[in-house]
């Protein structure tokens, strides 16, 4: 496991091993019921968090999850050097209005729901470079907010297909330096751009699991492990259907991750029933990640976890136009 | 100007000082009359690139600079470790899209008209830190596609604000590398969010105009420079108004950036009559800064740039809440 080189295949090995030395996150009231309820810091009780429009509130909670991941570490808003984000909404607003409230350096990212993974991934890739000290990855998502902008006004009470997946409403972020205690960051497989030629926007899980399979593939031969190496091997927004699929893509290669893998779609919420394959957006993973499996890493009941947001970079005009979903799927490993 | 800091205030200097080793640019029939039509790979007689949407023709253009980039580099795609790029469509389905005919990694950025600069930084961060041999950054816009996304559909021919300003159709690509010839990288200023209440969704320019001005001046500051030390200060979109409220804002605070100075969304039209103010949009700086300013640094007639592209991180759904214009713009400088 030991491995010299920076770059093997799409895998960028960290040379210092930068730290994810504390995290933020919120989550809405049905999320908040769920399993990561115990370990956010602060559930809602109204989706509307105080403000008058979704997207609005949808913005508050990033900048909630950031301004408590920064307090969790016990610094200052200027001691953080730049701060990676970007969310689902057009122009990513939620995290170009988050940054106005911080007067740090941002660099905007669009990832789709694999937003958390990327911000990771370039966040650590800075600090162990050295170019900064200390970083900010952060992304969220509003079920209401997705819903009018991807779907259809909810006033209109349009029924859900059984394929489909609920939008999350929550935020995560993390603050990675090179400093500190904290979950390592090992390396990072770059994803690349995987189209099985779904063109179905209610069944992201199916379509995003071959950009999952490809990326998990790609890590375990670049890094050379197999999948019982790691303890978790998290998923971001598959769903239950789209969780079933990636490991039979995975199985068909060889690579047999039924024993370890959990989909954070999947877990997210208490009981899927309304939410059908469970749960997506950017907020999913970030949310998951940051709270509950951050969590059991610190408290060493997981000592290496490979997590793999997915996206599916669709947008309505795409689809409208009849193009299938081009997907994307990021990967970060994580030890203590 | 020897300083072996890696981070100074906002601004990142590169160990080993990366090249552009080449570019690729593609231009519209509007924007090919203008000064760029000596410059670019390719100037379309057809603003539809064959296609039958806008979106399509737009995504086609930024495949052909990305491809253009790789051939005048002399390489092959298998080449390329990984492709940062970003667009002004929702979602960024151009750049999504176009990373979909490329079988490499795919790291999406959204950062508005400031996308080049932000590309480049990136791309040249994972490049100078060795963690990619060679990156292509890219981006570009189309004029049509823009207007239906972000204004009017073009068939009910709205009436234009004399201070609204003209989407430059095109993009551009460049190949970034730690070997080979080109025009090194030296530093690059990360920009933060600035907004000064702007509201006029038609008035970019005076909305972009501060956040370029900060970047500007925390440059100078952070790397003890004087405007005089640059023979070109190129900003990205501000167009001719934006570019007065630039030059007064550094004048205000002690820097005479008025020399030297010049907006690519001043010059990359012949004539600024229908386009009011002058061009925007992301394929603005890109395809100046690609094609004409990177031809004359290889030339030597340019020996320091400073490249500031500008975005307006706005949408839609923000400016029809009622929120005001958070902007920003990223710099690089660039030296042979």
């Amino acid at each position: 496991m030991q491995i010299q080189q920076t770059l093997r295949g799409h895998t960028i090995f960290f040379k210092k091993q930068p730290k994810i030395i504390s995290s933020g996150t919120i989550a809405g009231p049905k999320e908040s019921a769920g399993i990561v309820g115990n370990y956010v810091d602060k559930a809602l009780s109204d989706d509307m968090f105080g403000e008058n429009t979704f997207e609005k509130a949808e913005c508050k909670m990033l900048s909630y999850a950031i301004d408590q991941a920064i307090s969790n570490a016990g610094l200052n808003r200027e001691q953080i050097d730049v701060l990676f984000s970007g969310d689902l909404l057009n122009q990513i607003i939620s995290a170009s209005f988050a940054a106005r409230d911080f007067a740090i350096p941002f660099l905007g990212v669009y990832s789709a729901c694999s937003t958390m993974s990327e911000s990771i991934m370039l966040a650590s890739a800075m600090v162990d470079a050295g170019y900064v000290n200390t970083a900010v990855a952060a992304t969220g998502s509003h079920f209401a907010s997705a819903e009018r902008q991807y779907r259809y006004p909810l006033e209109q009470g349009t029924t859900r297909p059984p394929q489909s997946q609920w939008t999350v409403t929550g935020a995560g972020a993390c603050v990675i330096s090179g400093k500190g205690e904290g979950v390592k960051i090992i390396n990072a497989t770059m994803g690349k751009v995987v189209d099985y030629g779904v063109t179905d926007v209610n069944n992201m899980g199916a379509a995003m699991a071959p950009a999952c399979a490809h990326t998990l593939i790609q890590h375990f031969r670049d890094t050379d492990t197999q999948p019982e190496d790691y303890d978790l091997i998290l998923s971001g927004d598959l769903g239950a259907l789209g969780s079933r699929i990636l490991k039979d893509l995975c199985w068909e290669k060889g690579f047999d991750i039924s024993n370890n893998h959990v989909d954070c779609g999947e877990i997210v919420y208490k009981v899927i029933e309304d939410e059908f394959q469970g749960g997506s957006g950017a907020g999913c993973s970030a949310v998951v990640f940051n709270s509950y499996v951050l969590s059991k890493l610190k408290g060493k009941l997981f000592k290496r976890v490979l997590f793999a947001a997915t996206g599916a970079l669709l947008s309505t005009v795409s689809s409208g136009q009849g193009e299938s979903i081009p997907c994307i799927s990021h990967a970060v490993q994580l030890e203590v």
